[in-house]
């Protein structure tokens, strides 16, 4: 399983180091650390990462996508928006962590689409494409080969409910248990959106 | 407030990328990415970051090691635990996730202190150094100006721990929240413990 880890200027470190932390033990992976240009790409937490040039996922790969302040530029990015449409559509399967999901709407992958985004950024995310089914109550969303996430941290319990989905539920308690993570294995609860006015 | 986060080969992402997250929200924190010999540092997870070649740390800093397979050749390497005794002198607070502990102990740090670690690794742990009072119900521990925590993803429950002594709960809780992330505050409790014959 190749998986594909696209890096931006900005990210935010969580929403991709976490996933990565739980895909990289599941017995048959193999992580791509890419961007856009290849080189060293900055998270907002200001460390650099080694990426190769992203050009073609190879056939049935995964794109991890995370979200964070350099969304915010990318939303406004032709270039970069056309690529991810592309690389989308080469993957088998898209994870997106946190506004993560604003750059796949953006590139308008996910019109008429199931999915979620941080709450504290929820009204910025919905704002880039109303075509999208935005969710304000969810922890993460299943929708067809999208997979998105609520803020930082929720892409953890989505990574590993994506891992429970392909490779059964033991294979995600595992990885659990070894990484001592207090798993929140129910995609439907969302401790955080109320906070924000969302549900109830 | 200086944070040197102290990178090594084969280091777990992480146990190092998830107090990442949460410290670099602290409003004065100021985080240095470093190793023993400076360079390009490599995860076990397989990615390249570019460190600082880390000489001594400034006055009032806070030292933050990850654990990982790395751990296992570092125990047996004078060099660099002289050094890792000498930055963890020179530091007002250490911060260790997971076998990042192995390596404090190696290195005749954690001599009469009270200290934890993953409960897996955790027999191999206690065989570096029977001085440390180890403790193996604990998600964290607290012992002057140490702090460790079990495994990997309890280094996140740690540092907002540790933000929270040093800023306040509320500053701890704010990180929470705006991470999403779920927090269990309580360093006396332990979920993983018992899967490994520990306590009660």
């Amino acid at each position: 399983m190749n998986i594909y880890c696209l890096l931006f200027e900005e990210y935010e470190t969580l929403d991709l180091m976490g996933p990565v932390e739980f895909l990289h033990r599941v017995p048959d992976a193999r992580l791509h650390y890419a961007s856009q240009n290849g080189g060293m790409v900055r998270s907002k937490q200001g460390f650099a990462v080694e990426t190769d040039l992203l050009e073609r996922l190879l056939p049935g790969s995964i794109l991890l996508l995370p979200g964070g302040q350099g969304t915010r530029k990318l939303v406004h990015q032709p270039a970069f928006l056309s690529d991810l449409a592309q690389w989308a559509v080469q993957a088998e399967t898209c994870l997106s962590v946190c506004t993560g999901s604003a750059l796949l709407a953006a590139a308008g992958c996910l019109d008429g689409v199931a999915a979620t985004s941080n709450k504290r950024a929820f009204e910025w995310v919905k704002s880039i494409r109303s075509e999208v089914k935005w969710q304000p109550v969810a922890r993460w969303m299943r929708a067809g080969k999208f997979y998105t996430s609520s803020g930082v941290s929720a892409g953890m319990d989505m990574v590993l409910g994506f891992i429970a989905d392909r490779y059964g539920t033991a294979q995600a308690e595992e990885i659990a248990v070894h990484t001592e993570y207090i798993w929140q294995n129910d995609p439907a609860i969302d401790a955080f959106a109320a906070l924000y006015g969302y549900g109830g």
